[in-house]
């Protein structure tokens, strides 16, 4: 078992299975894109076991509550680190992080976006800190596809 | 003629001439960036044949139909062909797509967003599904500069 | 002295102190990341001459006027120079501006952004025309971190 998988195992942490887009519509991209050493991730949202999107849906700061939406950040990392998986086979992988980008679908008035994201950045420790240090930046948007409390873009880099 | 380019005349598609900013205002930077071998190309709206910027102009779900707003983002796309066109001089001198990231102007209750940018993404037949794979992000946005319905920025490979 | 320092210096311009964020918020990631070649920058914000954040705070159209949103944009741009003066003891070691992307804290009718992030582009001659030369995007948010009425998300490359 290779060394981040076997930490995630520890921590008790199980990636989903290939995301599964809500019936009817059709995404013509992968959730992946490797180019060279660069492997870049569209955006994700948090999955059930099933593979099927999670909720809570909605606005964080209406429907959604701060700590259900910092909950749903940790969900959208396990979704890509899931991904990441998938399509590469073994999570060691990847040589490091390059940039997280959390849009969270917000009420007007919602301004503590930052610690939400957190919830994302907590998995750190999955794969150790040089590995896992990251450019972030975090928004409020206006709406985000099915409805989703948070969606998350990232980048990461392969090994050489 | 390349070979992108013959597709497109197959496909009875025209990229219109070089973006013209709406008069008056300065915008100090160029729509495309070549660095190395990546082409970063700066978010662009949809144009009349003239090069000026093409309406429907507002939101998603208010001024702006969920029709009206697939053919605005297929119409980014020709946007930003031209814009590559225009600074590679054969668009063959791509290699692959890395990232679309799509951003609607949307009204706060309107979710249905992966399905307008795909208006953008039926292109990728232009340049062959290779090459045309790519990761995306769609969000819906408070606003968008010229009161734009869609906007897309994006990152293309050249060959070595 | 570097050339970029000296341009600064002698357009009057001082770079702020490290950022600090306001009391009691954890943000487990680094205002800059280099990998190889490539600076990603996390989203900033604009500071006072003491490091802290700085105002004025809210939506740009409501609390915040157009005018001092192109001010708040062009300390967002001296933060980031700031930060990467911080983190790359030379200014001079960047060979170029790749991509900025300006996130404005909108009211829903405000649709006149490019010319805020004006603001950050008017710091292009500090760093030299080609260096400078840079993609950009600009968006209205539903809101930002800590009520910011401007965030900007960059990336720039180093010098082989």
């Amino acid at each position: 078992m290779s060394r981040i998988a076997s930490r995630l195992t520890k921590l008790g942490l199980t990636l989903p299975p290939p995301m599964q887009a809500p019936g009817g519509i059709k995404l013509p991209f992968p959730w992946i894109n490797v180019r060279g050493e660069r492997v870049i991730i569209s955006g994700h949202g948090p999955q059930n076991p099933d593979g099927s999107l999670a909720g809570p849906f909605g606005k964080v700061g209406a429907e959604v509550t701060p700590e259900q939406a910092h909950e749903v950040a940790r969900k959208v990392g396990l979704s890509i680190l899931g991904s990441l998986q998938h399509e590469l086979g073994d999570l060691d992988r990847i040589a490091g992080w390059v940039r997280v980008f959390g849009m969270v679908n917000s009420a007007p008035s919602f301004g503590r976006r930052p610690a939400l994201i957190n919830g994302f950045s907590d998995l750190i420790p999955c794969c150790g800190s040089e590995i896992g240090h990251h450019a972030r930046s975090a928004m409020g948007v206006a709406g985000l596809p099915f409805y989703l409390a948070v969606e998350i873009e990232r980048e990461v880099l392969l090994r050489r």
